[in-house]
């Protein structure tokens, strides 16, 4: 295992006590490569008072969004995506408007940009928006008046499902500097993983991504590497490592990456089963990790490929927790995204 | 005719009578092959009360669902079972999320049982679903925590259908029980005949199913009298019958089935024109049965081809107010099924 | 230019002075040439107040369609009109269902009048209808109980985009009474030209159709003219005109149509840049018309096409405010329309 950048003893200690001051308004979520850790500290706090909310059914529901317009334009199928949006949106008292590719104008050709002038037109605040084409989000942003959420853009980012990671991780472990997170599978195709990478390094993780060489870009570490911390200045600390083994040994989290099958045309994989046998998630592997090490998936699972479903269903798993953590989560991202608009 | 069982007259009069005492609550709504007449009894009696509210536009919205999550998971298309179950868990406050298998990570092969599971992490509390799946309902009430709903699985059950044709039934006959209800014709592939029979017997009404020989299993009656109604141990009353002749006369109600067309693969029928003549209601076959018979219909109607369209419009039709009545039945599910849960 | 009738001066006069007397409360938007002046001037000066309403985020929301169900049946694909719609009947309380044609029963082959019955029986009580078989809005105002508006019908009529545009229009032209207004493009496909024509015409304008004559109907004109404007019997003022820069020459207002691909298909066009270059809305061409004449165009654009980018985006074009008016004017609709049912 090479380790291309040393672990920041002292930086770490820093960034785990940011103090909680007020960041400037932010008004899009893109990715999370220019968030200062004290910027998503500060999310995750109001996430987790989210979260207790949910917890608690006799919670009065809050209305902080109510009269303000949320639309889901989704170019790609998903469905907890969408629905997480939407039950985040709504228990904030949003007016929330899906949209999807099949129903709507786009057959017609209109252009991202005109969708977008017209669905603020009509009154949106706030688009959440999935697209095949990365970068679409950020095209978006530079029109658009109110807020732009990337709810995942091709291969490059899906920074609500990073933040949520992050609280689901912290919840377990505490803050997450100095902890090894193991990104595992497809790192080639995944915008998880692009997003994780910025989101755990600038929290102080010692990230790991390990795939087999095909799925597995030889640049990827040295991109993180050579961007600092926002904020801090701390390197990054990311290592690429082919041997799944290697990988584990010691690790605090393993978050298992969806076997892109749709994403598989160029013949990377000699076949699903090989792929499974030689990086699959199962138990003699998790073994290897910390004892506590918890495993975590963004979903959907492609069960006995990538993860042995009775490690999905295991004690380590929180994949189910993810899902309810990031409606806690996409509530603070909306509330922060729109509050910010109106103090302009 | 061959009648399979005789008519058991004081189980009749003892279940028309069944006290309205507090049955165990029930969670999931897949069939209604066990449930008792006095659960039925009970279930009309508040959809008797649902319905009072619909039609009183002064009446106060009832807010017993305020904060419970609803999804529609729809694996097939619909109209009228989908917009029914959104506007009763709206009418009681709850918020209604849709999925229909075409727009969702069901496309990403993602399991039933996975996605249930997310469903649930998201917030979930009721799933109503429909499949093409017999049995996919049942799956799923065996890992959910909350309830389920079967709005629909293959050519299995369709019970809130049923529980909405018996509902209409006795706001005009009064109880069912002793009444002759004829259910005309592809009862092999019907849904809506096999939960109407178990409903209907429970309630001790005497059911005729008719149709042509191949839509029609030999075995039909025996499955269900094999069976006797939970709680009161009466035995139920079915009866086959090939001509459509023999099974109107005399009968107090004709549930008229939807022909498949789209099911009609296998040679079953020589023709469309052919089975309507020979088994569609017409005035001269609906005049064989009691003067005050009601014409009953599941929709979505072929008309012309099962039913003429001047008896689907005509005076003895109940085939609307089967739809109006449909959400009020399902408000009352919707309810008892929520609050089941939280008694746990 | 042939003027195929004379400026009605006097005439002009009365409408624009037009008293806003009560008129019989309307049920339907099927199209507007059976509106008389003085009803469209009541139904702008409502849509007045929404704007004003849409614009005052701290205006309390209207709650005049509370326990309304609004179903929205769309045959077609659409975003803005369907949204357009959806968030104007949430703005006022309404519950909104959404109905696509690839989602629902009519793919089980169900006719248009079980649908609209079975969504009365539902609890509908408004349904906006788009489809492409021209005529379908009537069939159902034929035997619904409640209120339909027409959404768009083939190549017929789409009036709530011909209400939204003249509003737009006497937002910034004061009347259009004596007004030169150009509809410019694709005439013979467009549902919204011939809604416009009667709303413009009613109101006094002075309209001007302008295309290629294989997408300019030699009759036009004619068929406008027959039929003097109800209310007040002057009679419509319609030119047409295959010359460009005549029709533009003087023109208080350009409405550019989008050039309808996908009915391209019987060669009516030599090529889309041969109709670019010959009637495409450019600098050159507008600066023909008045220094303030305004750009309006129903979206979505085929920008390069019909309509220069630069001009869709300059300070002529009032593209973006005909949505946000547009949802102005559907508030005034619907709660007029359902309003009007309460009191028969």
């Amino acid at each position: 295992m090479t380790t291309l950048t040393t672990r920041p003893e002292h930086d770490i200690e820093k960034i785990a006590a940011a103090p909680a001051m007020s960041a400037p308004p932010r008004r899009h979520l893109l990715d999370l490569d220019d968030w200062t850790p004290v910027e998503m500290r500060l999310m995750l706090a109001r996430a987790g008072e989210m979260r207790a909310m949910i917890d608690d059914p006799s919670a009065a529901r809050l209305d902080s969004l109510r009269g303000v317009v949320l639309v889901n334009l989704f170019y790609e199928n998903s469905t907890r995506t969408r629905v997480s949006f939407e039950l985040a949106g709504k228990r904030l008292g949003a007016d929330v408007i899906n949209i999807t590719a099949s129903s709507s104008s786009v057959a017609k050709g209109e252009s991202l940009h005109d969708t977008v002038c017209t669905l603020e037109a009509l009154g949106a605040r706030v688009v959440v928006v999935r697209s095949s084409a990365a970068g679409a989000p950020d095209l978006i942003a530079r029109t658009i008046q109110g807020s732009v959420i990337n709810a995942g853009d091709g291969w490059h980012a899906h920074p609500s499902q990073a933040l949520l990671d992050l609280f689901t991780l912290e919840r377990h472990l505490g803050s997450v500097a100095g902890r090894r997170i193991v990104i595992l599978g497809d790192i080639l195709h995944s915008r998880v993983a692009r997003s994780n990478v910025w989101a755990l390094t600038s929290m102080g993780a010692e990230v790991t991504l390990c795939g087999p060489a095909t799925l597995l870009p030889v640049s990827a570490a040295t991109l993180y590497t050579s961007r600092p911390t926002p904020g801090t200045k701390a390197p990054r600390c990311v290592t690429v490592e082919s041997s799944v083994e290697r990988a584990l040994a010691g690790a605090n989290a393993v978050m298992v990456l969806r076997l892109q099958r749709e994403r598989q045309q160029a013949g990377l994989l000699p076949s699903l089963r090989e792929y499974s046998r030689q990086y699959g998630l199962n138990e003699a592997r998790l073994a290897l990790a910390r004892p506590d090490a918890l495993v975590l998936h963004p979903g959907p699972m492609n069960e006995g490929v990538e993860i042995d479903p009775a490690i999905a269903a295991g004690p380590q798993s929180v994949i189910e927790e993810q899902v309810t953590n990031g409606v806690a989560v996409r509530m603070a991202l909306l509330e922060a995204l729109a509050l910010a608009r109106e103090e302009r």
